[in-house]
């Protein structure tokens, strides 16, 4: 899809046309104001904390010639308008996690999530030295967008049931939350797949509108209060080993930046990125020790239902392979995640089973 | 040790005495030059880069206000005098790696790598988010420095032997190269360990002068060519499970920057940091092959071996315990390492675990 017959299709939301006006670039004292919308809400842990860090650092190194001004999902555009907005040039960028926009092209999946896929580390390996970026820049040109990785959530947990999971079958017909590819692999297995923003989760789970639900880990989960609905927590999940968290700015803002100020928000993003993935490595491992201790019981799926998220997950991951540029980008990404996931495998995985083993952790 | 009394006992070596003219701060246009001096010879992978790269965003994002003038070890004083150097206010910044300067402080290990240790990912944790930088200022300010994580070599190799380890009691007298606290746990195990700087590690080795050594992990241990000289290769190691690299400035010139450009150096090191890690992972699967096509056989160390690691290096990181600085570091460390480790296996380790077995990598 080229950009020209994208933008006669696209439909944006009310709450974006009526942005047009707030977010053309506001000139004050030679500051420019940048709007950064996103699709998060203003209270989600983690994942809001990582726009705020990437708006408060890009208007401190340019000492505010770019002032950024952030609008959480909801106060200009719907959490799921974001990349249409910024895509029309209806506000300047947006933070967000880019498989909630498979609609607009398959292959976003490579740029955020896909099931079985990367972690941090491989993802950084791949976008930063292993042909990423410039395939990234091939898809988002499309839209009239410039994309910089700007947070991770590390690996995502399984997430909240209201019931143990002891076979593939007892995911038939469970009303669940999951976005993107890993969505789309429930669905395979039979579930009722719901892709909700992370603001609407909560209310949607105690009210039974779903049963279950992912969200992020244990300290985003917690914060967001699912405990308080359901006990059963599954950890270890295969659809989000690493999402990854983009700043997304619209190409022709990009290229109205002075060199200086496009070096500087490359390298805030980047410092973003590993700030946000250790924020959420960091709090994590203390929140599952509370909620265990308000009763939170910790589950594992069992290696037959890991097979059928497995044999699904090649099902949906292969079918948009149709289209030529979803091949080349998916063809990349498998080649560089073998490669890294061998060494990885080698070098960490061996140390730290030796460290865990010698000292007892 | 405060920095008064540091200052009087501290010997700057020759080269360092000399620079002293050079390195004063160069205005010319508005534009201030800083110089970089570091422990790497300009020809040593990944992390010669890493300095670079930090030297070359930095002056970008600042629009050369900031210009660094990166000397190489040697070029300016040795790789092992930068810390004295900078401290002295004799070069303006440096970028390397502390458990060169134990003699210095022997809880630069904390900041660099303790043996069994934290990984990149635990490490960027406890710096970031819990309470490691907090420490790191009280420790570097004692030499008026200023220390930002700013590089990450990923999990180093066991190193090249000119045989097989079957026991500890193979290490009886062998000499090998190893820095830092791990160098220290093989000369409890009797070997004869040397501290050389990287560019002098291969003509040490293939003079005979040492047997053995570590330095980084395949791409970088490729490049400085030790396969041309044995080729028996221990993979995982127990001693640099993350490295650290550090860009560290003198306190004076770090007070002496604006607010903004102290915003882009802490923002340009995160980058930078994040950047090298993925650089070394990135390169050393392929290098991995490489090497094996070329003749070299992967070892790993067996469990006996591990073990006595394990217990030389607990006596090795208890033995400064008497230093209160030295004990209130350790102690956060070690609390953050357990935390951390243990989500890390709950998640990122049940995932991989998981997604090599269902995908057969």
């Amino acid at each position: 899809m080229d950009r020209r017959s994208f933008l006669r299709t696209s439909t944006v939301g009310a709450g974006a046309a009526a942005a047009t006006t707030l977010a053309a670039p506001a000139i004050a004292q030679g500051n420019r104001t940048l709007t950064l919308v996103t699709t998060w809400g203003r209270g989600l842990a983690g994942v809001h904390d990582s726009a705020q860090y990437f708006a408060d650092n890009l208007t401190a190194a340019t000492d505010g010639q770019l002032t950024v001004d952030l609008r959480a999902g909801g106060e200009l555009v719907g959490a799921f308008e974001v990349f249409d907005a910024v895509s029309a040039g209806q506000a300047d960028m947006y933070h967000g996690v880019d498989y909630y926009f498979l609609g607009q092209h398959p292959a976003l999946s490579f740029f955020s999530q896909v099931p079985f896929g990367m972690n941090f580390q491989e993802y950084s390996n791949w976008f930063y030295h292993d042909g990423g970026r410039e395939l990234a820049d091939d898809l988002y040109s499309i839209f009239g967008l410039k994309a910089f990785p700007a947070g991770n959530t590390g690996p995502q947990s399984g997430g909240w049931f209201s019931k143990e999971i002891n076979s593939p079958e007892d995911f038939q017909g469970l009303r669940f939350r999951m976005p993107g590819q890993g969505g789309q692999v429930l669905g395979k297995l039979g579930a009722s797949v719901q892709n909700l923003p992370g603001s609407e989760v909560y209310q949607a789970l105690s009210s039974g509108a779903i049963e279950g639900t992912e969200w992020i880990g244990p300290w985003a989960d917690e914060t967001a209060g699912f405990q308080e609905i359901t006990n059963i927590y599954y950890t270890a999940g295969f659809h989000e080993p690493g999402p990854n968290l983009n700043v997304v700015l619209s190409q022709d803002v990009w290229d109205s930046l002075s060199p200086q100020h496009q070096k500087i928000v490359e390298q805030v993003a980047r410092a973003d990125n590993l700030w946000t993935m250790s924020l959420f490595m960091a709090n994590n491992s203390a929140a599952l020790q509370r909620l265990q201790q308000g009763g939170v019981q910790l589950q594992e799926f069992p290696d037959e239902v890991w097979d059928a998220f497995g044999a699904a997950a090649q099902e949906v991951i292969a079918e948009p392979m149709g289209d030529e540029l979803y091949r080349r980008i998916h063809d990349s990404y498998m080649e560089s995640l073998r490669s890294s996931a061998q060494w990885i495998e080698r070098s960490e995985g061996a140390f730290a089973a030796q460290r865990n083993r010698v000292l007892g952790f």
